[in-house]
């Protein structure tokens, strides 16, 4: 009952979707891309694939069983995890995407995502790191200037320096309008920073000589709540002399986290003896507007790396439920018979075609998400851009929160399908469990997204974003039409799509009437029907690319028959939840609404 | 920020769900419970509550934190464990229950089971020693000779002896027909057994001097198949000479489960030396029919646990939601007002009415379930046994399962409330969420449960289960008709009782086409579906109950008005469900049907 080596990713499904679903060398025909084609994608693609399955999957057991210590001020993490950044950055984690003028490849960023997912899938925690950093630098790339970008940016793209992300703070938590770490400015041009951070990811390792943390705080007098953020880069080590010296940022305690065991979350303390150089980066009060850019890319990322973590656990429960044989078909009366692999019991299927389709869902909702990011930053024409830029602007909250929740729940099936043995600690799925559970919390909580989808996302511009949605799912109904894909599908969506339409219009009135509360009551339940109505059309685009290799006869067939079987699960199982979504939504049901703290 | 203690379930609902909603103390008229009165339940129930809170709850985190060592070829559990273990005893966990013929109390399972959800919910691990000792006795009990109640009943009733139930064998799993432990009669009357055991719990410890094995097992030349399974006590230690003397029962090994790290499950050889003794326990080839005696209380238990898993996390996350201030109401402009609690936040309270829908509703199912199984034992007359036999034997395995999967949700959600906190061992939520996840494996996977439902309970006797299920609805509607109860409810729940009827005869006769697959095809749909209706009976019948309460001016309103909110909520957002679920079940959509093991 030995599994096959777990994949992590279907190589057939991540090649389905570059090249039958979304096409992505036709990026290739716009300039910022115009040295790649296919042949460097998958190149890119099978370093990514080597190094996750050979190099950073056997390290994903032993670094989640030795989680970082907290030892003499110091955090040392795992030995593991020292082998494998280096390969990490020598791939080109850091600066795939990044232009050729900061050392980048500028790959598509849909290329550096699906390649970045058998990484995650790998060895999340180690991504992390890189993750981390890539985002930070961009902070600098963007909005620092040339010093800033000398000094910072270009150590952390070379990997020789990592960074950070150091927004929350323990009395503020996910209200960003509370930051009260304090910047001062001195005569010298720097800042002297203090105050509190908590759940700072990598806030302090031993992989590196130093890190930067992108920090949020407040230069004295600034205005009240969020307008009065700034933003600062915050050196563990300062540079004085060409040396590097303690910069007066200290770890103040280490969180024992139930996941994500090879990244250390940190409560760190900036200034405690008054020594803390900070440098603004950008203008000064628009560190929040700034640490979106960051946020953002950090929220689709999460969508990743909640999809790789689905993914290897799916395809763990696979393995096994191929491998292990247990019972016999229905109706067998010979109890001497053979036992039959698991696979053959309908409802381990059921189990894992649900995981099927969440997972491969998920995929193609980031991939297309990262897609739009490439034409929001790289299409030729202005009016495309914006386009693309509202379409990213929309999917980014439904790419963080889908494969978070929904991948949740595969996970726990891919738990549920190893029965006993699932339960244990010597199996991998109960890690998998336990690291996805935070995806659905960092980079802004499900119901923080909820509330940016519907409240802000949704209604900008007048629901700008949800008509060229609304066009990009019209263009999915037609090709799937041409291709042969069953038509009830593409009117279910069509459907679904206008009661997405009519559910906004409903809310965004109610909100114009300045009733906000009643607009953003059911912002879960509003974050459940569109995302549930996105990833239909994530299968009825994938329905379409299968129908269309089926008719050219591309092989393997089962290949394709498995995204029909897939596509008409969520058709069938999740598309129809909608319609008493959509009452939920419209009704303005109050039963939670009504409910006083002392009731409960 | 200091949340209150926690209470583990709220006294008032437990107290409504005994004395307004069931009327328990209406059990004192029969014979077997006439020594009892609502002042005996109290009694016991405070009990229960006192050690619960004062003794077992403080005893979790360290259990949890250290779980049993495998050293010398014996487990040693935590020595916490050996302080809870006779004071368990002594409240009388074991024989509540039972006969007082046997030394038992006989109080009404409904009130033991309420007792027994504190103290799950305070140390579940501590639980199921006992649990499972006096499922284990009452076999002896009820199938055994007189010399084998002599032997082990009466010991592991006064808790000198534990018992286990030794099922599950490493090729078999879930396929009870494939036991192939053997036992050979000797000369002496007794059996020589030789098998491997695999997830027996409290397989080995050092809380007693002995432990009885209830093990399944094949008697040579037996029936192949269910039909061969013969019932043995097989003791760690045998009694030879007035001494007990090793009965060649091998501890193989210890499985590291991620929760109830308190109670071990052990892999287990039986006979290695062939020198193993087992009894046979009642007639040979009986085995399973005996067997489901226990796991059948054990299922109910399962869902008393879950229900008790989801409470404690539950009351957790309202303390925290009720103490953490953060952010501020939607549409507040001051960034200098304090912040909220952030049970202020309508999607924090979304999240803690739906934990409370679930906790309550599970609550109020495994009271009204072990209701039935009281009148099942003890009505005074045959036709009621019957009825309620039928009622139990429907309810059982819905009464394991939606505590168990809703449960794992509602856990989930409690940690979620926590935010980051949530995602640290230094908080409790994650521990109970690790716990939970088995009360969908063990006794039966949920997949089991809803093949048990659909393919033998709800069809049994042409139905008569169901039958006897919307007599008791009706008569719920009725009362929350007289009682002022929102009429809608009521007409959905008997038109969704009605979807439940069609979908069953529906199934039923592809069934009696022979059409196995067909009618089994969407048991987990149909398992979703009945347990959503008979949910949505029990929060009908409380919120029946609560509008009496407030007519009555009984005290505190707002208690009443809770559960009127909680109500509302599974009326308007669980109950529209089903028609969704029904529709599934009644098409036989074949998407997994389909699907090829290669297709994946």
């Amino acid at each position: 009952m030995t599994a096959p080596q777990n994949p992590l990713l279907n190589d057939r499904d991540v090649d389905f979707l570059l090249y039958e679903v979304l096409d992505a060398p036709r990026l290739c025909a716009l300039p910022y891309f115009a040295d790649h084609a296919r042949e460097t994608f998958d190149l890119y693609l099978q370093s990514s694939r080597r190094l996750a399955r050979e190099v950073l999957f056997p390290t994903y057991r032993p670094v989640d069983a030795s989680p970082p210590r907290f030892e003499g001020g110091a955090v040392a993490v795992h030995p593991a995890l020292k082998q494998v950044f280096r390969p990490l950055v020598e791939l080109g984690m850091l600066t795939a995407t990044r232009p050729a003028a900061v050392g980048g490849q500028q790959l598509p960023l849909v290329v550096a995502t699906l390649a970045g997912a058998y990484l995650m899938a790998a060895n999340l925690s180690a991504c992390g790191y890189l993750g981390l950093t890539t985002g930070a630098a961009h902070l600098i790339e963007a909005f620092g200037d040339d010093a800033l970008k000398a000094t910072f940016m270009t150590r952390m793209y070379a990997g020789e320096w990592t960074g950070t992300m150091a927004l929350t703070e323990p009395q503020a938590g996910s209200s960003l309008a509370d930051v009260q770490t304090r910047a001062a400015k001195t005569d010298a041009g720097h800042y002297l920073v203090r105050g509190s951070k908590i759940f700072i990811s990598g806030g302090d390792h031993d992989l590196t000589e130093n890190i930067v943390h992108l920090t949020l705080a407040r230069i004295e007098g600034a205005p009240q709540g969020i307008k009065g953020v700034s933003l600062f880069a915050v050196p563990k080590r300062r540079i004085e002399a060409g040396q590097l010296v303690p910069n007066d940022v200290e770890v103040a305690g280490m969180i024992h986290k139930i996941g994500w065991r090879g990244l250390p979350s940190l409560a760190m303390s900036f200034g405690e003896r008054g020594d803390c150089h900070g440098y603004l980066v950008g203008s000064p009060h628009q560190g929040i507007a700034y640490m979106f850019q960051m946020m953002n890319e950090a929220r689709i990322m999460v969508g990743v790396n909640a999809t790789a973590t689905a993914s290897a656990a799916y395809q763990e429960a696979l393995g096994y439920a191929l491998a292990r044989p247990q019972g016999r078909r229905l109706g067998a009366k010979d109890p001497q018979a053979p036992q039959v692999p698991i696979i053959e019991h309908a409802d381990v299927r059921r189990m894992l075609l649900r995981q099927k389709a969440i997972v491969e869902g998920s995929l193609a909702l980031v991939a297309t998400t990262a897609m739009y990011a490439d034409l929001a930053d790289h299409a030729a024409d202005a009016e495309e851009r914006a386009r693309a830029q509202r379409l990213l602007d929309l999917l980014t909250p439904i790419a963080k929160t889908f494969p978070a929740e929904k991948g949740f729940e595969s996970n726990a099936l891919a738990l549920q399908v190893h029965g006993g043995y699932g339960y244990s600690s010597e199996y991998l799925p109960e890690a998998w469990l336990r690291d996805q559970k935070l995806n659905a919390i960092h980079e802004g909580t499900t119901g923080i997204q909820g509330l940016d989808l519907l409240g802000r996302k949704a209604v900008a511009g007048g629901g700008a974003a949800l008509v060229a949605l609304g066009g990009e799912i019209q263009r999915a109904i037609g090709k799937a039409q041409r291709a042969g894909v069953e038509p009830a599908w593409g009117e279910r969506l069509g459907a679904a799509m206008a009661l997405v339409d009519e559910v906004t219009a409903h809310l965004a009135e109610a909100g114009m009437r300045g009733d906000v509360e009643r607009m953003l009551r059911h912002s879960a339940d509003y974050m459940e029907l569109a995302s549930t109505v996105v990833v239909a059309w994530q299968w009825l685009a994938m329905a379409a690319a299968a129908r269309e290799g089926l008719a050219a006869g591309a092989s393997p067939a089962g290949f394709y028959e498995g995204k029909l079987c897939a596509a008409q699960y969520w058709f069938s199982t999740e598309l129809p939840r909608v319609e008493a979504l959509a009452a939920r939504c419209r009704s303005g049901e109050d039963s939670y609404a009504r409910m006083q703290p002392a009731w409960f």
